[in-house]
This record gives C-alpha cells, sequence and structure tokens, in this order.
C-alpha cells in the first residue's frame, strides 16, 4: 500500500493473519479491522487464548499429535479400541478422519511421507515409535497415507519394516468417491473402482 | 462435534477465529491447526501482535478513526488537503476509499447511519464532532454515505445541518460501475446514469 492508513501495530496484526491458510491480504485486512473494532469482545479473548495456547501445546509422546496434553486427548481417551492404530501423514488428516467420526481405534502421525528428492528418508519420519507400539492389544495397522506415489512408497516401506511383527497391515479403500461423477474421474481411480468392484448385496 | 479431538485452550482459539469475518467453523479449524503448528513463527507472534494494538489502538479525538495514535495517521498527515472532508459511515468505507488512493482530503467517520427503527437517532452518531471541523480551512464536505435509504435520509439530515455554515456540501455520483453489464443493473441505477448522462469527450 503506497499510503499509511494505520499504526504499525495494526498494519502487523494483518500481516500475520494474511499467513493463515483462507486468508487473503484482503480478507486479513477486514479480518483485522474487525479485530480493532471489536477489541473487547474479540481481540483481547483472541490474544488471551492464543496465549495459553502457545503455552500449552505438547507433542504427544506416544503418537505425536500435537494437543495441550501428552499422551493427547485420543491417546488417553480409554473409550477407544486398543486393537487398531491408523497410520496419517499430518495432523490435518487425524482431525478430517475424527470430524468424521470414522475411526474406532488410536492414531500415529508419521510426519510426513518419503520423498527421496526432498531429502526425506525413514530416518526423518516417526517410524521407530510406531515399531514400538506394535505389541498387545494391537492387532491391526491401518495405513491412512496419501494416494500419491510418495504416500504409496511410505505404504510399502512400512510393510517391509511391519512384516517381522506379523500385526495385521491394512489400507484404505480406493473407488468412487461420494457424489463423485464418473466422467470427472481420473483413470486411475476408475481402474481401481471395477478392480475392486463388488457383489450387490 | 461429538467426540473431544483437543483440549480446551486449542477449540478456544478455533472458536474465535471462526467469529472473523470469512472464517467458517472449518475454514477456523484449518487456520487453528496451522497455527499450533507453527507455534513460533505464527501462533506466538500473532498473540503478541494483538496484545500490542490491543494495548495502543485509540480513537482519533479529530475524526474518530481508530489507529495506534491520536490524531490518527491520516488526521496527522500534512500532505492531504485540508480543503476537504469525507464523512464515511465506518471505518471499513475509510479503508475501502484509501485502498483506491481516491481522497487528497481526511475523513471524518460517523459511525453509522440514521434508523429510527434502530432507535439511531442523530444524538449516537458523531455529527457534534463533524460541525466543529468546518471552518477554514475546509471548504468541502464529500457525503460518501451509503446509497441506502438510511444513507440518503442521514444526507439530507447532515446537508441540513451543514447550511448555516455555507461550506460545500457534495454526495457520490451515481451509475454505472465501473465493468458492470446493463442487464445486472437495478432500475434505480439505470435511472440515475441515464439522468446523469454526459456528453462524449
Amino acid at each position: 500500500m503506497a499510503r499509511k492508513i494505520t499504526g504499525p501495530e495494526i498494519e502487523r496484526v494483518i500481516h500475520l493473519l494474511a499467513r493463515l491458510p483462507g486468508f487473503g491480504p484482503r480478507s486479513a485486512r477486514k479480518a483485522g479491522l474487525a479485530l480493532i473494532k471489536k477489541r473487547h469482545e474479540l481481540l483481547e479473548p483472541l490474544a488471551k487464548a492464543l496465549i495459553e495456547a502457545a503455552e500449552k501445546i505438547l507433542s504427544c509422546q506416544i503418537c505425536g499429535n500435537l494437543d495441550t496434553q501428552s499422551p493427547c486427548n485420543i491417546c488417553s481417551d480409554e473409550k477407544r479400541d486398543g486393537a487398531l492404530i491408523v497410520v496419517v501423514e499430518d495432523i490435518g488428516d487425524l482431525w478430517a478422519l475424527e470430524r468424521a467420526e470414522v475411526v474406532a481405534g488410536r492414531y500415529h502421525i508419521l510426519g510426513g511421507h518419503l520423498s527421496p528428492l526432498d531429502g526425506i528418508g525413514p530416518e526423518k519420519l516417526n517410524i521407530p515409535s510406531l515399531l514400538a507400539r506394535v505389541r498387545s492389544p494391537v492387532i491391526e495397522i491401518l495405513l491412512a497415507l496419501s494416494s500419491t506415489v510418495e504416500g504409496q512408497s511410505t505404504v510399502h516401506y512400512l510393510r517391509e519394516q511391519l512384516a517381522p511383527s506379523g500385526v495385521a497391515v491394512s489400507v484404505l479403500a480406493r473407488g468412487v468417491p461420494v457424489g463423485g461423477e464418473l466422467d470427472y474421474l481420473d483413470e486411475g481411480t476408475l481402474a481401481a473402482a471395477i478392480k475392486s468392484r463388488r457383489p450387490l448385496a
């Protein structure tokens, strides 16, 4: 902006908001304005909540999730099925699965996928801590990784690492997404959906 | 959400982010995740910036703008034309005009528009402080208010209040917006554009 509209403190808030996913320079300015207009109802409570969260964020010593306690809320939830561990690349994947309420077990956050070109080898991922968790009562490891080349090569690597333990290893089903129209789907997805077709019940 | 994914401190951040314009519950969750994942690069700087802004926000004693100094950055800008005051309803309107870099003068924030149904009479608006500003070197007051019934009745009220001072009072032009297609425009706008037509230079 050529002209100076506000002081540096407000500009800094807008600049930082613009780095959040979902915000651009313009919407961050709108949000910044809403914050300074609602100083007592929104700005101050948000500042306080951020500081409290920053003070309390911990990485779960079991699964690698970020939470305000360790073990995290999910690892310490006694109602969950101890037989199943769902391996995901990122905490965002965990949150997506939790939103869908489709996982009865617990999680393990890998912290990414193998990517030799980016210098990400097995030693950069949370693999030792996963292998250490494979003991009673765990009977199944579901590898819920991306359906990309890197994600799938990570699946193959983990399958080899997990083989000696004798634990059951599974992956997500592939097929037509709910609401998906066939003529918009790629050939790989269509091939998988044909190959894994099932009898109509 | 039925199940508890994270601790109350993180949920509170997400809940407050969801109250910002441009964010819903889902995008606020994404932004919250980005914040806790980038604790040192994003969460802590944002918390600090918000606190600094909260401590320094002031209402400009001249125009009613919110800034970190009073008189605000605009009122204290010596390069601006002292002859023109642009009256706007809200700080958001000031920011929009500043983004467009189309105002050479200074502003006055009315704080809304007359709305008898909502109990907003002249006494609720920053009108006395506007009348007090109408003296040399001010020679023009541009009423840049909304093109709504309430905005226009506020224009009429202010015109009466300003009349004794003899200052020149103007309003924004009405017509076809840049990029506007005629068959999408309302009849009022088309009528105004025809009435105020100008010879092709």
